[in-house]
């Protein structure tokens, strides 16, 4: 048991998740649930389902009546096990909640999610204090989009990134065998707003037989012109072309190619669901080279592959949470937890702390020094970043040496 | 060295895989080539490249010249080594064939496909027996699609089930921790004229929580009403659904929901590439239910997964390609190999030999026995038959428990 004589607060914590599930999302809070148990000042270990509803409707579970087993099965189960939600706050919303905390005596809030779980934290945190209401609030950084600023990257990023490798690494494997019937193939990964996870395919290729190709990140606007030149000097190179393009990759006005019609298809916080880029990148393949292209889209299975997990991703989620609980205990709040990349030979990551309010307010796009001059491709300073977050690369595939028998026929003219 | 006194044929031997590739049919051409190399009869192995073209236009490698390492990758390396080809063969074409065997004194031939395949291999068996060139020809049976008659299942079939047994896991489970935004998951599998694959994601749930809670397969003509009311139904159960549908699914007219129109998206055979009844029943139930639905399609990236694959799958191909050889170097010809399962508590199979007409001519639907009466999800003696085929699932997911806290506060009208 770790005693503070500075900044001592005791009570209740509460856990929420929010937001779109990561494989590893759930070691955020293994970290943290085994963090809180060694701290007296944490009484009732609460975790709230489906994020911050589960606080609005008062559904807490006590984590401490689990069973030991079940909070060490988290890192391998991927998915927010207390369930999440996409719900963008009133003023009345921010009210309740802390009439839920006052109530259960909730003095730790530990929020582990994206851009907008930071802001609805940051607010927590600030009416907590104008009301004079002691408590402590903690961001656990969580997204597979990569795309949280002040942290080196993501939890969640590694894994879905390694999903995606391998993902595309097969389709093109598939490709190149069947290329004198399916020519291009054309790989769809998340990413509305930054080209984070497409990029990453770039992990899959270690010769130029390799997919991916090309690569649309939603940071270069791509036209159908430019798109088609590109497939097509790609095409003529070797007989077949693998695409890796964002859910958001958008044409030269800036409009994704694909964005839904459907009102439906609009989440809490007003943002409309993409998907349907692949689709439409084989279309205009289709249309405008006469040659065939399908498109493969993982979806959301992408996000929650835990066979095919990071181990680095594994454990700096698992860290992460550990570090908000160790941090808030010990007197901070406000902060969220980010991930600091150490210089040296080896890769190697500590954490610090951003405000929330900071992290809330900004999202970090694919640096230009991370994609090529041509707008279809990333760097080799990408890979370099990149690489040690997926936690080692799968064994190689062979591939024929090719040792041609002399022909002894005409030339088949068929 | 085995020697026969009896029908001995002596001579080289070619290789060559068809058709949509899958995760196991290079352990079908390595467990041929390790085969022929035990015998004197068989001179040169060689493998046709890009299938039956490879033949046509004499681009034939020389396997002994290969690593051994490389024969050995094999077994885990996805998607036809030798390429493939969908192509429908002419009068010329066949003769042409044979004029390339005879050339090069190729006395075996071992195609590696589906009925298609078969179909070719037929032919030429017959072509070469009516012009008086003795050579022997085998089917190495392979499809993903488990659709081959005389054989307990397909070479291939067990990798792709235990693919999407996963793929739907992991879509379900992020289903269940986001319905309260993300409340329909949709899952389309391959399967153009069977349900097979579509039937095997059963295999994912062990409760009613885990999905997938309906599945639709082409032999169970759906119209968009009924569709409708099975979702409804379920959704009203727990707030959410998760589907797996055959590409391949119809209406209640029989016609594929979502055939393409693209007059491009037809392989050389004249079958129409389908690909979008995930897409088409999310629309269904969007515009029907007025309720979200989002599709995941892993495409062939779900045919060349070799992280997921069977090792019971990965072993029986290897068999029948060992098999296929020995077989024919025994004096066999105009057969392809079958599974055969063994009565008996524990999961056995062996081979057998059906003729090749009879395999190209045949499909094999799911019998009605495995279909519910519903017509939207399989019975347990599918499961009985299915199971023992992805050699051993995966660890458990976790759930937690939830004991909820006493509430304490008025229930919230927000």
């Amino acid at each position: 048991m770790t005693d503070y004589s500075m900044g001592k607060l005791r009570g209740n914590c509460v856990l929420a998740q929010s937001g779109g599930p990561t494989t590893v999302i759930n070691c955020s809070i293994a970290g943290a649930i085994q963090e809180a148990f060694r701290y007296q000042e944490i009484e009732g270990i609460y975790g709230a389902i489906n994020g911050i509803l589960g606080v609005l409707y008062e559904e807490l579970i006590d984590i401490r009546a689990e069973d030991p087993k079940t909070i060490n099965g988290l890192v391998s189960t991927p998915s927010s096990a207390l369930g999440s939600c996409r719900r963008k706050l009133s003023e009345e919303d921010y009210d309740r909640i802390l009439d839920v905390f006052r109530s259960h005596n909730i003095r730790y809030f530990f929020y582990n999610g994206g851009n907008d779980s930071m802001d609805t934290a940051d607010k927590i945190a600030k009416l907590a204090k104008k009301s004079g209401y002691e408590m402590r609030v903690m961001g656990i950084p969580k997204t597979i989009d990569n795309d949280l600023a002040f942290t080196d990257h993501c939890p969640g990023f590694g894994s879905v990134a390694r999903h995606n490798a391998i993902f595309l690494r097969d389709a093109a494997k598939d490709n190149e065998s069947l290329y004198t019937s399916d020519t291009v193939k054309v790989v769809e990964v998340m990413g509305r707003d930054t080209g984070w996870i497409a990029a990453a395919t770039a992990l899959a290729r270690e010769s130029d037989e390799d997919g991916p190709h090309l690569i649309y990140v939603p940071e270069r606007p791509t036209s159908k012109e430019k798109l088609l030149a590109d497939v097509e000097r790609e095409y003529k190179k070797r007989g077949r072309v693998v695409i890796a393009v964002s859910e958001g990759m958008v044409d030269e006005h800036g409009e994704p190619i694909s964005a839904s019609t459907s009102s439906v298809d609009v989440d809490g916080f007003g943002h409309k669901q993409y998907g349907g880029a692949g689709d439409t990148v084989c279309e205009f393949i289709k249309e405008g080279l006469k040659i065939k292209a399908r498109s493969n889209k993982a979806g959301t299975s992408q996000r929650a592959a835990v066979d095919r997990a990071s181990v680095v991703d594994q454990q700096e989620a698992y860290m992460v949470g550990q570090m908000a609980v160790r941090n808030a205990v010990q007197g901070q709040t406000g902060y969220m937890v980010t991930l600091v990349r150490e210089d040296g030979p080896e890769y190697r990551c500590t954490t610090g702390l951003a405000p929330l309010a900071d992290v809330a307010n900004a999202v970090k796009y694919l640096p230009d020094e991370f994609i090529n001059n041509e707008g279809n491709y990333v760097t080799p300073a990408f890979i370099d970043y990149a690489k040690p977050l997926v936690g080692g690369f799968l064994h190689p595939y062979i591939r024929f040496e090719k040792n041609y028998i002399e022909k002894k026929l005409p030339t088949f003219k068929g």
